[in-house]
């Protein structure tokens, strides 16, 4: 459509806390304009892995596209950083689209939910073992897992705290999840399993109270945990924008040729 | 459709070489009556893993299911054995459609076709370090791999030979096919990749005539391959049976929690 | 020597806390008498690892060798649980002595001096990722570790957290320290190192207040460290006591060929 | 003592087959002069670790050091190449001793017995799966591994095969050997297991006919054993002259902080 010029799309910026960050957003809004997140078409997210999944959680119910771009030191989720031709960009942009986790823990009689793009990781907060009871779609898998902690990861996340824990690297459409186990001392070489995207995993924390343990959504903690359940938030789906020649797919799967 | 009793179902029947197998096949063929493979419904493969294998092989173009029984030492895609009942067994059992790889081996100009069900493996054939590139879809991934060899297996396959060199199981279901260094020595600590379900591995041996590399589709071997490509059979269907109780996509999600 | 009978053997009883080994301490004080630890020439301890460990700390500058029996739910230190032929046992048993590690920790100005006999431990305590720099003898080897934490553990150790953290078991007399990090994730794939038994292992934690990490000397625990030197005790020996045909040695060897 | 100026030392050289190695030797030759290695004090080995591992075999029995330049690949056993200086480099060498392993490999009724610098390895040689029985000093360990193989390696040899097997990197003067699994299968996550320097390994091929099985002394291989005893060549002693900045422990060491 002709009255459509490539300057009219509705951008916002938002940027990590660093000087760097700080001043591209300044520039880029000047020379493309800017509206607030409410309005964008399309967010671009300024820094590193951390301000992406932060801005992915902030706008996560608007659903609005994010463009990222690399001026933190982590930048797997960013494309590279460049000021000009941002339009252009925007709009020959590979969509991904992910889908997080639903994360339900229960600590004393309270639920909170939160959601996870990377993982739910569980981690014991004391000296002591952890002990957690692990079931799958309500069958009971491990029945006393004593560990520091485990985790779920979605195939996004696979390449973060997931590939610490020794778990595998998952392809994005790999409509899988994958559960780590975080140190495990008993069973004691059990190194995790790959589940059905659909799968629901559900944590107990077995002798709570002497065993103490705090749950993650990404960044979100909850302490004193005794049951989290983990779900597909199918019902949600956030959407990242990548430059055809570096997009998300590409870069998880040459992640697994790293040497 | 009561002129159909279900003693009716044409069974044909295949035994290992054990004497327990024989003994089996002979005593079932007298208790339900027998046809030949080309004319049966089902196959009733009676052994272990061993003896599926080599039956999926050879009746792979007719699409018959099988429905094995244990009689082997390994008996992962076998059914319990029991005499009695085994039709109504049959008629209720579970379905589980595999699709194999295809291996096209090069080894000097001619080529060879093979398929696998489980994996495709090259393995040194000599005291020298095999020396392979690794290409995806085109695309060079490990240039020059120093190693005893790789595998790409199958999900249905990632238990057996994948697992023995430290790849990861996966679920039936997860459109995914492991590739697996066999002893990399460099680069070091690469531990493999997960690829798309419709990836095309192509692996060029190096160095081939100080080198000498054996490539394997299961069981049937190649030697001095100087190149391999494997793909999806996705034109082929294996469709194996299971008691409901057992059925192969629980039991390689069990082994995943296997001590 | 005629004049000292076997009865004469002082003894001095500890036991945890569950019911089953208070009531054989009562019964085992009451068979063989007992004199304070103070005065024993050996110490009987009653429970799991966890108490054999805590004897160890207390009685450690006493040197007085300790003979434990398995009442607990983990007993790899322990010999099994008999009531009569205690003092012949003891008699026969083999010795074996351990050395401990030395950990010296410091958290704003002050050091806090430990004794560890299975590990040095260094564990995030938020949901910030770890960073600690890793110098062995006075040379910088990792500058800048991302991880969950960090260990260093004995041979007798090495069974115990070392192993969760998918480090190697090493036999008792083996002359080495297993330095092994606890999910690495910048190197990603460092799998930890084997050190001689002399070397200085020394942790420093960077960004140490946006990051804190507590350090802890088998189950003694010192919070916000900034720096973490680990040397080996070898002015402190500790002595266990074992039936010959169950001695440590032996055991740690099977652990490396249990399933 | 002057009479015996620099240049008296005796030198021999050996070369591996390239064009640059070849070259070296030459000129070195014309330079320094050159005895048989018969008459020579210290030989001058130029190639990479492949000639070394040669010479030194060749050259056991009479234990003349061999201080190697590196011109090949891989050098981990060798120095840098520098054609001046060298006599004064062999005198500030730093001396490290190597002990090696014997391999008595039994075939039919006969015994071979061979010497491993790195690693005593057995692998299958036909499509089957090898089945070995592992005794480790006389007492049986691992009674049927279904594997590709295994191997014992030293030290030195930690970094090469051993490596690439998954097994862990052993400091030099570790007083260990490795036994790692090569592929093994069951028992399935069976990871090897770190033995006293002294130990006596005896692998026992079961089913021997059906399941052949190589067995190699390094690079010298014997074809379908039987039984294959691997001890301490402690009667052998292999000297290794090292620049005092770059000598095998550290190189050893530093390859456990390798990314």
């Amino acid at each position: 459509m002709a009255a459509r010029s490539s300057s009219a799309l509705r951008l916002a910026f938002v940027a990590a806390t660093t000087q760097a960050a700080r001043a591209a957003k300044a520039a880029l809004e000047q020379r493309y304009g800017a509206v607030s997140p409410a309005d964008a078409e399309v967010i671009v997210a300024l820094g590193g892995d951390g301000l992406m999944l932060q801005t992915l959680h902030r706008y996560l119910s608007r659903r609005t596209p994010i463009f990222g771009m690399n001026l933190g030191t982590v930048g797997f989720l960013m494309n590279q950083y460049r000021a000009p031709g941002l339009t252009a960009r925007i709009r020959n942009a590979r969509r991904v689209t992910l889908t997080p986790l639903r994360m339900i823990a229960t600590n004393g009689s309270r639920k909170h939910e939160a959601i996870a793009i990377n993982e739910v990781s569980l981690l014991r907060s004391s000296r002591q073992t952890a002990r957690i009871a692990v079931a799958i779609d309500g069958q009971m898998r491990i029945p006393d897992l004593y560990c520091d902690g485990a985790l779920v990861a979605t195939p996004a996340g696979s390449t973060a705290y997931n590939l610490s824990a020794h778990g595998p690297i998952l392809p994005l459409g790999a409509g899988l999840l994958a559960l780590t186990p975080i140190n495990a001392f008993r069973p004691r070489r059990w190194r995790g399993a790959l589940l059905p995207r659909d799968s629901k995993v559900e944590f107990t924390i077995l002798d709570h109270k002497k065993r103490p343990v705090a749950a993650a959504a990404d960044s979100v903690e909850i302490a004193n945990v005794v049951k989290v359940e983990v779900t597909d938030a199918s019902d949600l789906e956030l959407t990242l924008l990548f430059d055809p020649e570096h997009d998300l797919e590409e870069r998880i799967l040459k992640e697994q040729f790293a040497p």
